[in-house]
């Protein structure tokens, strides 16, 4: 009993690493975002420094997770969640890894003239904060309703980025000048778009771990019809 | 010692259905490249084939895996190994989406006039599919030299996409006609730099377990200097 007692212990320390994890990532997320929108490069340095901390922070999970398997050898549903937590640090580091990418486009926007008032990229970036938050509570908590919610919202967000490349292909061909910036905008957008990707993986996970039913590829099964 | 050997067997067939995987992805990069190159619609369908193919390949691993995990109990090396080809298969499905994007592009280019010869694009898809085949070589030999010249191979991707960025936009601005194309085939060179950046984690992650080398974290210090 005092094995099994310790055992949740060390599990219930995972859980609190991976939500400290995500709320990082969310942050340097927010901090990109708010760098363009404000246009201020502060910010955008202190993006670049969440990205070593975040590489750290997966180190310390993934290793976490290696000696549970190793030394407590877990069955069925922990096993699925020690397992699992280790395929969501790799997409949480990603998802660091586009906060950056956007933080750098930032950066290069802040010296040219403000292209346009920006609307939809801060909403994209708002709906992506929150799928980071929802996805992680939805994982230590075990609960797949949240987890759909999650992946409900990446329709939203596929949907703003494309209203984002239209918008921008028309600045673009109405005025060559605009281009770079068009283009820098753009792969904003689609970092903002990777984001909730990430998240979507994670939430179709937790589906199949709490329920069996894979619902990514029926998902996609789906779009193809 | 029977336990041990057919452990062993399990181990290499896991080994063997991974190089499946790879291969399975790696044709699907070369058929989605090839409906660009050739204005081939017939072998764009045949990309979006993969998908499915590719989905059940990535689940039937996983559940391999955590076969492995249950019921053999493996230690160190081993435990590694299985852990981190979990983390491969969420990568090679990946790559497969990818494929997919770039087919979905190549159907949106043939239709329109081409832009301009295709050069520095089959050349990133041929290194990019070099980078698959090999670094799954890599993985499955415990080669880490292997996996060191498949994340130098990433620099060559990564400037290659650089100078199709720059001559797309020199397109796009002298002639707006073109944007839309050239919009299209940023989006080519970025899957393939995309997945490219996938075969490089999963080399740096062979680097890790064969040497205990973490070299991602230090390139990209070494990066930011």
């Amino acid at each position: 009993m005092v094995t099994e007692t310790h055992f949740q212990k060390e599990l219930e320390e995972l859980k609190e690493s991976l939500l400290k994890m995500a709320a990082t990532v969310e942050e340097a997320i927010r901090d990109a975002v708010q760098s363009l929108v404000k246009r201020d490069s502060d910010l955008a340095q202190k993006t670049f420094g969440f990205e070593d901390r975040i590489n750290k922070m997966e180190l310390a999970i993934d290793e976490m997770c290696l000696k549970l398997l190793a030394l407590r050898q877990p069955m069925a549903v922990d096993l699925r969640f020690i397992t699992s937590a280790m395929k969501i640090v790799t997409d949480l580091e990603r998802m660091g890894d586009q906060a950056v990418n956007i933080a750098e486009r930032s950066v290069s926007l802040i010296e040219e003239p403000l292209l346009k008032p920006y609307i939809d990229i801060p909403r994209m970036a708002e709906i992506a904060q929150s799928m980071v938050k929802d996805v992680l509570d939805a994982f230590v908590n075990g609960d797949s309703q949240l987890a759909r919610s999650v992946c409900e919202r990446d329709d939203v967000v596929d949907g703003l980025n494309d209203q984002v490349v239209r918008e921008l292909l028309t600045y673009m061909m109405s005025d060559p000048k605009t281009i770079a910036r068009a283009v820098h905008l753009m792969i904003v957008a689609r970092c903002l778009e990777r984001i909730a990707d990430h998240t979507t993986n994670i939430a179709e996970n937790i589906v199949f771990i709490e329920t069996g039913e894979m619902i990514r590829h029926r998902v996609k099964e789906e779009e193809k019809k």
